[in-house]
């Protein structure tokens, strides 16, 4: 297929689109979804194929008259998403329909720097291009753990992110990969992953709380990610809610963050170890050193009441800033995710108690809360799908 | 011109909006906003001016060639807008620019029931057209003071309208005065009004908070009202700020209204004129009997000292729920509007301060929050945008 994943106009790219999104289709209904002339639409089709952007894949069962022909996205299409979490990265290859053809995950510290954290990136991508027949990538997708400018590429300010502060992650990585990049932060590219392959799939106006490290709202308006003016909606890990709250990392006390993410589990976990109010972290301090939001988990479902305790107390918190916010923004769904959304039920109780408690009726009466799957590719497909989008808005 | 306010299609729609948003403009300007054909615009011009809902109005100056016709809406276009609050209707007469022609307000209580306001409503409309030369009303826009079903135009369970669950307010009215009626909640009316007219021209996410006798918010969303899935988006009067918080309106206890509004304000008076903490307002309960929100404000401007605290720790409880608010949506512009608006800069300034000092530095950069103009048309003008908007939707 071509070098370059570029569709002539917009009636192309909405067919690729089409086709993305929903695989393959006959000609007869892509004429149906489209809903244009069959000789117009027979051009343009044609035209993907001479393109090698499509290909032909067989016929479809009778409608009645001629068996119409069916097109998929070349197979040869093949997308990278990557998801730079706080201390993992995952990277995977897609084909066009962002169906994920090889996932590799590895621990990375982000605070090792730009230099350091690409170079991983890009071993992860040569190891699985290297059972890859096809030569060519046509664009790159990257979530970071950060207030990114969506416009420039480059992180503004991350606070976890030392040494990250206006590095050309765009330029740098479409460089060395040769094809369009585009980097947005980690929330929105996993919220992007869900709505295309996740539990929110035909969900138009919908929330995900990533609680991971930190803590972070991903918002979807009409069906598209809303960024805010200056591209910070969504920032809610620190909204303050009581001055005279535990102290945070960015400096002030009080936030969200500092009562419940995973830093604050990691620190209520030493304090309940140290203290010896749970006897399962204590024994899990002496073995390991340092405990973690993990660590929490694992007490959560051996039944450590004090581990409980934490959860419950720091989820009821997360529930009164979630019941606020769909009272102001009347969603169709709310996703828990990230890291910390692995503990599970006992989370997602308490949150949902809080929320159907102190939301309006007519704002929860149909609201599915629900958990993001653990462990999931959400963030790398949704980085693919941030990429590919792109280089169909163009066209 | 004609009975109905109808484009043809969805060009006539795009001139006519062009039209009254930005006031006449010759042939040659509106091609150059539309980029259009030549031939194509004057064709579609004509037929708007053969409908008659486009009329001439003169030539423009020249630009070197022939000296280009200029056309504005039809002089004879009239819309009404109505804005129903908690204790007050106002009724605007305006023309296709929506410039208001007549404006009537008068004291009426919601509580009263449909019948009785909207037979109020009639005789302001009646008195309004007396001394109108044009025979005919093209569309009503009415927002109400409660939550309102967009689609059926009803309002649904409204807390502080008893007897109007329900009723069908677009009907009644439709079959009244013979066109075409829009309803919606009298925040989303106020933040129409702005947005046409008022502060917040050009701002394409935008936040309104309404306080009146309830507290409400409006929120644009590129350009256009977001409503949420249900309609219920920005009823952020009952979000949950403390459980063990004042009783609240609505049963609960603790929600923003029952520390911020007009009714909370009441309240406070009442208390401070009662235990003699405030002898201003103990003088004021002595002459009229009863005390509301604006003899706060008039105790605020002279200086009282308890009414001042009261207005402070308020603004105070407000500017926390903003500062969330625009952590987590990243405004282009906060606007503080509604009767308790009215108190002004003691107000604003202890909102601003909260809001300044809270939210995240990127979101508050260049984020004004600014004070609509108290006792304005917003809300009518609003009013007779939705209506239309809606018309011209439709083309």
């Amino acid at each position: 297929m071509n070098a370059r994943y570029e569709p002539e106009n917009r009636y192309q790219a909405h067919l690729l689109r089409l086709l993305r999104d929903h695989g393959p289709r006959s000609r007869s209904e892509l004429g149906d979804a489209v809903q244009v002339s069959r000789s117009k639409l027979a051009v343009e089709v044609d035209r993907l194929v001479e393109l090698g952007l499509v290909e032909p894949a067989g016929l479809a069962a009778s409608r009645g008259g001629r068996r119409s022909g069916i097109v998929r996205i070349a197979s040869a299409t093949r997308f990278v998403g990557v998801d730079i979490g706080a201390t993992s990265i995952d990277v995977a290859l897609t084909n066009g329909e962002l169906e994920v053809l090889g996932h590799l995950s590895e621990p990375c510290d982000v605070r090792g720097g730009p230099e350091a954290v690409l170079e991983r990136v890009f071993a992860l991508v040569d190891k699985l291009r290297q059972v890859d027949p096809f030569p060519r990538v046509h664009g790159v997708g990257i979530g970071v753990p950060g207030p990114v400018s969506f416009r420039e590429g480059t992180p503004v300010i991350p606070p976890i992110m030392p040494g990250w502060d206006r590095f050309p992650i765009r330029g740098v990585v479409g460089r060395r990969l040769d094809c369009p990049v585009l980097v947005d932060n980690d929330v929105n590219v996993m919220t992007l992953g869900e709505r295309h392959a996740g539990v929110a799939r035909s969900i138009d106006d919908l929330l995900l709380i990533k609680v991971g490290t930190g803590v972070g709202c991903g918002i979807v308006v009409g069906g598209r990610i809303y960024r805010g003016v200056s591209g910070s909606a969504g920032d809610i890990g620190h909204i303050r809610l009581d001055e005279s709250g535990p102290t945070c990392v960015c400096g002030n006390s009080g936030c969200l963050e500092s009562y419940f993410s995973g830093w604050a589990l990691a620190r209520d976990a030493e304090a309940a170890a140290s203290s010896g109010t749970s006897p399962f972290l204590g024994r899990r301090s002496a073995e390991t050193g340092v405990l973690t939001a993990a660590d929490v988990g694992d007490a959560v479902t051996a039944g450590d009441p004090a581990a409980m305790a934490v959860v419950r107390e720091g989820a009821a918190r997360l529930g009164r800033v979630i019941a606020a916010l769909v009272s102001f923004f009347n969603p169709g769904m709310v996703i828990i995710g990230g890291g910390v959304a692995g503990i599970g039920h006992p989370l997602l109780a308490e949150i949902r108690s809080v929320v159907y408690r102190q939301s309006l009726p007519l704002a929860t009466e149909n609201l599915p809360i629900v958990l993001s799957e653990p462990g999931g590719t959400m963030g790398v497909v949704g980085a693919t799908h941030l990429i590919s989008d792109h280089l169909l808005t163009m066209g």
